[in-house]
């Protein structure tokens, strides 16, 4: 991605604004509000059945969090998927905990085939599990068989048409087509709870504004890594890094991000 | 509102740590919680239907938010406000998203038939749709037309008996027969999640140890947005600027409030 | 305890990370989740019915709170406690708010009568209305009568087999045989929300790696009383006292825990 798109994308944002409509987890809801808003971007957050449709229907994308997901819920997400489905906007999905439990597995095998989805960011594991590589990801979690990471990605998005974003020390997009890796952030990220989710909103607010999806994954998780290496310069430890990583996304310039972004294709 | 009164109502709440009960969002909830310790009262949060009357009657007052409301939290905050009006303690409202979905908006109507609500705090456009405003309101959001916002909350307030608050750069508050208007705050707090909720807390807490309803308003968003100017001096971002916003509203005194309050009668 | 055994548990959980399984209240869960990752340990949030019961067989111990129980959490938390029962980790719980509703204290009997609890912690007045010392518990609340506090912790152990905690000025844990008092901690402490359910996270981590449950509650609660005293001399306030904890019981390290405990046999 040339500098000139990366910072136009970030401008893009901040000029228009783009109302994410959250359907999240009970734990890190209140960071992906304000990480939200740090991009530019404005959360809403709404899960009543009798309102989720009406309120897609304000919101430039969807970001659905399965990290605490319960019965009423599943529902909420569905009826807000569909509505998405039907005026077009990116829906995004961190299928927190995949893997864990058969219920969550069980969901988003749910979601996947109901929904159309335009970016599923796991981990590597949670993506494994899906793409129904448990055994190669076990290799992964132990050592980082970077090659077969690639792979995954690459074939799980060409199979199912859905961009995919593996987080970790090295980051891994993939829309089938494109492989991108991006190699911002900082092992503190990872000392912190909620910077997945926190990711998974960036990807919302960027998903808004412009239309290849693994462009955006690939910005708005080097937007979020640069943050977290300035937020590690300044940090004296996880709190004061977490109340960091929020300053340093809100103060990235365009013209910042275009120059510190490692993205590159492999 | 004289600078004595201004710091005795302060020094009350400090000296009397009113309980606060609150059926709230679970975006903002901690925060809430957060701010209320600060200014000096004691938050609870239960919504269950089994507790949520017995709750009520150890509180000074009760904090009602339909941020994040659900077909459970309609009947909780129901049972609670009932529970409130019988043993006459203040109902505070905030009615978040009115206007957005019918669901909000219709929930807001029946809480407005079924309690006897004492103060409603919300934005310009939230206030606006409750008032039947929605015209004048479109103005109001484009450009700040401040003698119609001025006219909306007297007139709405006039009309229903609730103190009104309009939050904004300059907040507006009517009980009907007095309009006060409050020049205190910081752009910065537009750019966290919560400063809404936040200030309906805090409104929550000073009308557990005062009687008039605008005052308690009045000085609750002085107090606040003082906090907020404090804050915005030593902070680096949005992150750091929410940190300072508890601890400066904490730190603040009596004698500070009193004479740093921007409060005038227009 | 010697110096040796405070600092080989804390490095136990370092090198160990156990799995912390929480049904918790939503007002201070995210502070639960990064806590827990401060001390070392790795938190997850699971209440759906259709899955606590295989998330629990992930985990090192299970920690409930009823901070803002719901009848669907009642179910939750009762499954959850069962199967950590069948496989046998420690179920660690936080009876916040026993004593202000019948309801919370009926679902703290049927905890209590259902469950092998291996640790409740609460301040003195939730664990005097689960001990049935209502009346001596007033004058606690009054003036520290010490005295009666080991009493009631020391008596309430013995008759039901389960470890007591009581969170305090001065901290008091009992196995019915021995009796533990510590004295770490800063009254800032107690000016933010959710410090009480932080220490229950802290006690579910130690305890998925050391058996003693007396142990477990005191070092717990050094560890957590050491990281308020440092954040205490660095802050400005709450918000940053807050921050500060989080950094400093993550920086806490085996040997500085050993020196600064302040644990002692009465």
């Amino acid at each position: 991605m040339s500098p000139k798109k990366l910072s136009a994308i970030l401008e893009s944002i901040r000029q228009r604004k783009p109302l994410v409509h959250h359907i999240t987890n009970n734990v890190t809801v209140n960071d992906c509000a304000n990480i939200t808003l740090c991009i530019g971007a404005s959360p809403v957050m709404a899960h009543a059945w009798d309102e989720v449709e009406e309120m897609v229907h304000h919101a430039g994308s969807l970001v659905l969090n399965i990290g605490t997901l319960d019965p009423y819920q599943e529902k909420s997400m569905l009826l807000a998927g569909h509505a998405a489905n039907a005026i077009d906007i990116p829906v995004i999905v961190d299928p927190v905990g995949t893997g864990a439990t058969r219920y969550r597995t069980g969901f988003m095998g749910r979601l996947m085939e109901e929904l159309q989805i335009s970016v599923i960011k796991g981990n590597a594991g949670e993506i494994g599990v899906l793409a129904g590589a448990d055994a190669r990801v076990k290799g992964v979690d132990s050592g980082g068989v970077r090659g077969d990471l690639l792979t995954i990605a690459q074939d799980f998005a060409l199979e199912t048409g859905i961009t995919i974003a593996i987080s970790g020390a090295m980051d891994i997009v993939s829309d089938g087509t494109k492989v991108i890796i991006i190699e911002n952030g900082h092992p503190l990220m990872g000392r912190i709870s909620g910077t997945g989710c926190m990711a998974a909103s960036i990807i919302g607010s960027f998903a808004a504004v412009h239309r290849d999806m693994a462009e955006v994954a690939a910005v708005s998780l080097a937007a979020f890594g640069i943050a977290g290496e300035r937020a590690a310069v300044v940090c004296s430890g996880p709190g004061s890094f977490k109340t960091a990583l929020f300053d340093h996304l809100s103060l990235l310039t365009p013209a910042e991000l275009a120059r510190d972004a490692k993205i590159r294709m492999p």
